[in-house]
């Protein structure tokens, strides 16, 4: 039984306790932490009587009865909780984004390496997908050649009036970023974004929607359509066209209703529908490797990428030029 | 140019008028007889000023200028067309049914036979459609066995209250009865009809829905799903399920619409949409076919075999017992 | 937590041991028996050393550390298995069918009524699966009026030539009976069976395909495609029309894939895949339910409608005849 | 009946020779003319007897039996054909490209401007597709708010080595060009195109696939996925994503076949199949508008659009920037 240590009891760091506490095997909640009290309360409640409460991340971090730590925290807060996870030893899971800046993506990665102990694993649940999954199989069966584009959208039915810009990348191409780089295992190596004509649901710091394009170091070629107020409901799409046939990802499925001279399917509203079963096994994937002392999943590299993607697009938003992807450095050893 | 007259200009009468006059090529409407003058009238002026008006079929008939006629009455007044045109030896097309008793089919086809000449093709448009031909394409590609059972639907939004239970039969399972025939290849040996739960929609003489099951020499089981008041559209489904694989028929195309967090496509509201083209193709291989001396289509003894199929089933659905269908002859060499 | 004896360890005794120890939560393994000790020991070994090795299921069902059982045995040792674990109070999952005659059923029935405690449920995996319960949702909306109509499909790829007639009911059209049954929320009255043209891939034994033909209390009325050498996959359809609009059953859902001048989509091949999921919800609900002390799936008395079911459509397979489905008594006060 | 004569008697004047004699109603080919003798005997032979045959275009456009004249020469040469048929005032079909430079262009549009006449339309077939259609029917209820991107793909299975990079405007996204301008009704202001890695199936002088992108006056962003050696088929696909909802263009309608634990849906492997019903609608358009002595259908200003949109493409192939695309005029009021 892994013991877990929950930094973070907002909404979603208490999803990820009732998920541990009800729906994934081999773990369990026992210590919260969060700056504002009635959130640890909240947290702990769901964990169970036995769930210690702490104020201070730093001192949930070191108990010794703590074998594992989530930060899910706000994303500037994620450094300093890395930083120190990292320091005893304890196995993480974090929450995208690993930080908020490349410097500090850098700063934990050279943390980790030194170490020697991989100890990250980053919130990116799309790996876990089953859609993706079996696309990703279908790709590495050989029998369709090598990728040269992917299409994909990301529209939401509508975001609120906080949400700008930059969010677009920020907050939802994100998701693309790092799936479709774990998807055709290839990096990016620019960036280009698209302003279509404005929905008249854009808000005022918001334009919406863009197309996000970038190219991989082989030059595969990516689209991104990103519409978050598209109004009609979560709809995530991804085509991948290869040398010898195309595959797209389907939809979760939902019966074919006759009615009103049409044939009609529902789409959901809401990623947490979407990726309810992605959500879950990504944490119980996380589990089963801390049992085999590995990482299965997106690396502190990954998370360091995903940052320097995301810095590209935002650039490129307000240059609407083709901007570069540049890593620092080349990808450590110790992540290959 | 193939010189037709029409007889009967009601609102099936005229539609063929147009078909022929506006749509289909080779052949003109030089004539057209109706009782109800005022029909008459206006079948002519959709064909142009050159065509002739009568009142009498039997002139009509007989105008030596007409190569050829379209039957387009009521069905009980088609035995008598059929044979003063047979007698003519004008070649014939039939709207369904070729007559409303097996013993007037019998009659006519005793006539034809005698002619010694293939004049009558009967009007079972769903022959030329192209869904039931790519269907009937696969199925003679051998790459899927015998056929071993058809699942069909007929499902219309609503009726009006004149369309009682028999109906059910021989004004729409008629249709499946033909082309189902056609399609496998094979003649039907029994029927049964079963009552499920009413519809609130129904109407005092019409039990909606009802399922024929009719079995075929080879044993081919089709059960089809008569329901004419869906309400929701105008659904012709049909299922061949083979040894080898299964085939589904299409619908007609309609874009997908995402919208109120559906995926929606369009069903027709009407048969005439849905077999827009079938008839407008049946017309145009009846009149092809003419050049070449051929009655290509549904003859005088599909329109039997439909009535005593049409006959058993509406005993069936009297007695809910298994009723054979049995032919009073052989078929004759004359229609091999 | 919820300690569980399982009462045989073949194939299936063994799936329900690793999803308890492996994928549900709130209940472990305590204790296995089998006949055979090899079959014992390889059961025990997936629930770890804690778990004990039984002979006799008698002694696991009344050792007191185990709280509730699983009888995965043959369906005819059922009956001494629910007998003895309902005289020692135990909760009960019982794979299907409850009992092979309808005569056993009703005693299960009489001591489960006589203790007073609501123990088994039954293996009925269907009811938790995604697509079934997506169309229940539906149906009770309300938008669709009352259901009419239920169009099945029961596909195979292949069954091995110890599979014959009768049990294309009571293997395989057995799931059919109680899941719609549940789904309509109504009893069956009436069985027929229809033997289309048998498939060249038949057995000497066996008669395949058949179409099943059942008759609700309502009239609903159900046709069932039982084909379990389809070749072409396991294919589950379920349709179900109403008074205001027809639903249809998904799918498990895969990447479409555009090759070789076709869009083609993965079915799959088993039973265990297709209802992966549903298997493990189905424990997981049992668990779940076993602490609120209540039974929510299947119970006895639907395993009794479902054996009279099955009955009937058994010697309709040998009268051809419409056969009726009478209960030897009303449903106890006790299971409504 | 309309009196038309065909200019150049190739692959495709032969078709539109068959079509007019064959398949459509209203006109007939009275003449023919090419070059080459052999082929304009074999257009001839397919018109019939009467049909009076040319060498010089010249002759044909003259005779005074000719009412309206088909341009089905290579590219280069329609600008004389159709200067010289806007003198003697017949009625034009002409085949896409209008002409071959934006100069010439101009040319024809002067001409025909100052003859008062409305007389030219060009053969962009997709704008009488039946799918194009019922998009901007849904586009024009108003249910779905402003366009704001399209999404496309244009894929051929192969193309033969003759095929080069600048082709794939010129011959294939040329149609995506003309007809999504028509759906949207805006003008095209500037074009990129990306090269995504390489099919391994790019000949010497052709680099597959390529992306186009487009944007409106409005703001309306088109990206289009031309891969000419795609492999798998003939994969016309367009998305319009509005304000309040998203149109997907449908396929033709195939049969779904179960078979290989798949079901698959044919796509066709032929731009000829696909739009067979829009040429024979093109032409049967032009044809009843004739009669009303209208152009109803692409004019030569929208041939000019198409021109220097393909230019400011080609230009971007190479200059790999964002290329602008500015008319030499003023829509003339004439064409509004």
């Amino acid at each position: 039984m892994l013991n877990v240590g929950v930094i973070g009891c907002g909404g979603m760091g208490r999803s990820h306790i009732d998920r541990i506490t009800n729906r994934t095997t081999g773990a369990q909640v026992v210590a919260v932490a969060d700056m504002v009290d009635a959130l640890a309360q909240k947290g702990a409640a769901i964990a169970g009587e036995a769930c210690k409460i702490y104020k201070d991340e730093k001192d949930l971090i070191n108990d010794p009865n703590v074998d594992a730590v989530f930060i899910v925290t706000p994303g500037f807060a994620h450094v300093n909780a890395l930083l120190e996870a990292i320091a005893a030893g304890k196995r993480i899971f974090c929450e995208k984004p690993l930080c908020t800046t490349a410097e500090d993506c850098l700063k934990v990665i050279d943390a980790e390496v030194k170490s020697g102990k991989h100890l990250i694993q980053l919130g990116f649940m799309r790996r876990y997908d089953k859609g993706y999954n079996q696309v990703k199989d279908l790709l590495k069966s050989g029998n369709y050649g090598e990728p040269l584009m992917v299409h994909c959208t990301h529209r939401n039915p509508e975001v609120g009036t906080n949400y700008d810009t930059p969010m677009a990348v920020t907050d939802t191409a994100i998701h693309e970023i790092d799936v479709i780089h774990w998807l055709v295992g290839d990096d990016f190596v620019s960036a280009q974004v698209l302003f279509p004509r404005k929905t008249k649901y854009s808000h005022e710091k918001l334009y919406d929607p863009q197309i996000m394009l970038l190219r991989t170091k082989n030059g595969i070629c990516v689209d991104d359509e990103v519409f978050v107020n598209c109004k009609f409901g979560y709809d995530i799409n991804c085509e991948v066209v290869c040398e010898d046939g195309a595959i797209k990802m389907p939809h979760l499925s939902y019966p074919d209703i006759r009615k009103a001279a049409h044939v009609a399917t529902e789409i959901e509203n809401d990623c947490f529908v979407r990726f309810h079963d992605a959500y879950d096994d990504e944490v119980q994937a996380w589990v089963d490797d801390a049992a085999k002392g590995i990482i299965g999943g997106p690396t502190a590299w990954d998370g360091y990428l995903a940052a320097i993607t995301a810095d590209a697009l935002v650039k490129a938003q307000e240059t609407r030029q083709i901007e570069p992807i540049e890593p620092a450095m080349e990808k450590p050893e110790f992540y290959k």
